[in-house]
């Protein structure tokens, strides 16, 4: 067994109405069933016709794609100066949505592929019907990734073949069950295809040979099985802006009482995480109360045990009205939505005790 | 321009002491100058020695594999259930520190290699010397990926050759000149070997032809360069993780103002987005206090005009002393801590008025 990667030169710059199977068809007379196409994502937008006008520089440039970049975008997941990393439609999660200034005029910029297993599958049905070769077709794209310098390049669609080979359920020699191994191997045939597109100059096609020897009789579920979704995902927002959520979520807190007692030494290490940030002599100690809640009693020494407070950490008899320690904890709250947007604030003046005696 | 990727079969089990040199020599002698080898990294650890004894299974095997991740890893990035993503001491980010159960008698865990760079440079210079060949070495392994299912290779050492094929400062056939285009080339090799390693059993060496046709003199930088720190990373936490570390930074807001004044429209944001959550009847109010600073003052209707209290966004003069409303305030910041933690609380009792007359 041995695989080959082959580049498909001679294909041109490709425009809007393009044939793309043709252009391939021409340029590749030798392919075979079996073969693997990877085709840069880029001729098939342009073929497709998925470019925009905007002006080659200035403001008004930025400004336009900053309106494309909106248009594409489903969901932010990350930012940090001009760099935003999105969702878009597909799911795929990539830094501009994909949108590309390169390799095309300067009036224009090129957005992906509508749906890119579409394009591939209707790429692999016009090569079979034209030139009767059974190939498979993989649309690919650069992207970065989190962790590790340098881009690689994926798979955005697939038609002939699973994007993913499942080893789960084999067992190795040693009689270990294989349990995570699901390897991504459209992406890594993306990848090698780009071994030998990146040395050539526009070369947006290498056919891989040797892979399979026969695709699948339809086209298979496409790329979009790789598409994680955000729920399922350790990592589905950028860690400032899961962090301004923390805040957000913090500056929020709802009077809610948990339902069950909490774990102690988790309600320790709370107290102890505050306890260089409150006012000095501030004590929080943990009780039960006399329904057997667990609580909090937080106390100031020389205050009358009045103006103790319980912070109730399990479940909850009747919120009484809130007056000043509320006001307080009103303003902390604000004072961290302020913090959510990178604001920093202080309390000052902080009333008298004889103002506050209404 | 062709590029061939070959299997070389026959290498068989790996044990300690092993030269690999001498396996990788012996089963492919047909190779040549330029011929990049992607050895999986675990025939490495094995050769290495880089493996720990466990009981084959029942609680022990899961404490002392805990012990061993713990000793492995440097930094935790993510968890979830048992899944944990850390970083390791290479700066690798992987799902259990890389350590692996998999082709491997049961009662032992392979690790890591100690130093993956060092290893191809030795395994690099062991076949020139032996065989008088000069190759490029991968280590490769398998890894996950944020956003998409499914697991491909990546290089963990690399010996020979750049890990990094730098396109900036070239300009498109269009005159744009390409400022992003870095490729993980070696990242892209160590997938495209694993086609071919993955399809057949057994198979830890993959020789990649005709991507080079000289190695580099020296050895190259190695793949370390392929790490990116954790402060340049837009991911360098989990998104529940760094959620937390939002709640744990809102628990201990520092009384501290910013040296310029906010943005009015993220202060409007601010404290439109804490209106539901705030006593009723409360006002802040955006001003510019006597000193021209920019500021918020808070007010419940009906209280004297001594009790509002003045939330200060840019400089500062001298904090006072605190009371009640700090008071209040330290209170919801041991409720942000208790919530950093999953531990849901309120505010139970509320002194009354007449209590706090001090």
């Amino acid at each position: 067994m041995r695989l080959e990667i082959l580049p498909v030169p001679g294909i041109g710059h490709v425009t809007e109405g393009d044939d793309l199977a043709v252009l391939i068809g021409t340029a590749a007379p030798w392919l075979r069933d079996g073969d693997v196409l990877v085709v840069t994502s880029k001729i098939v937008s342009k073929a497709e016709g998925r470019l925009v006008d905007v002006p080659a520089d200035g403001p008004d440039r930025q400004a336009a794609r900053d309106e494309i970049l909106a248009s594409e975008t489903v969901r932010l997941v990350a930012a940090r100066g001009t760099t935003r990393i999105v969702q878009t439609r597909h799911g795929f999660v990539m830094a501009s949505a994909g949108i590309d200034a390169s390799n095309v005029d300067k009036t224009r910029l090129v957005l992906l592929p509508e749906d890119p297993d579409a394009s591939a599958r209707a790429l692999r049905a016009a090569l079979r019907e034209r030139y009767g070769v059974d190939v498979v077709v993989i649309i690919s794209d650069t992207m970065g990734r989190p962790w590790r310098n340098g881009l690689t390049d994926v798979a955005l669609g697939v038609a002939g073949m699973d994007a993913i080979r499942d080893h789960r359920g084999e067992v190795d020699p040693y009689g270990n069950e294989l349990v995570l191994t699901q390897m991504a191997v459209v992406d890594e045939l993306a990848a090698a295809g780009e071994l030998i597109k990146g040395k050539c100059d526009q070369m947006p096609v290498a056919v891989i040979r040797g892979y399979l020897t026969t695709p699948l009789p339809g086209d298979g579920e496409g790329a979009k099985v790789l598409v994680r979704d955000a729920s399922m995902d350790l990592f589905s927002l950028g860690t400032a802006e899961a962090k301004a959520a923390g805040f957000a979520a913090a500056a929020s807190l709802p009077d809610q009482p948990g339902s069950t007692p909490p774990d102690p030494e988790a309600v320790r290490q709370a107290i102890a995480s505050v306890a260089d940030v409150v006012a000095p002599g501030t004590v929080f100690t943990p009780v039960t109360d006399d329904t057997e809640r667990a609580a909090l009693v937080a106390t100031v020494p020389g205050w009358p045990a009045e103006a103790t407070t319980l912070v109730l950490c399990s479940p909850p008899s009747p919120v009484e009205a809130v007056q000043l320690v509320r006001f307080g904890a009103d303003v902390q709250r604000l004072r961290t939505a302020l913090a959510a947007r990178n604001i920093p604030s202080q309390l000052l003046p902080t009333p008298t005790a004889a103002a506050l005696a209404l």
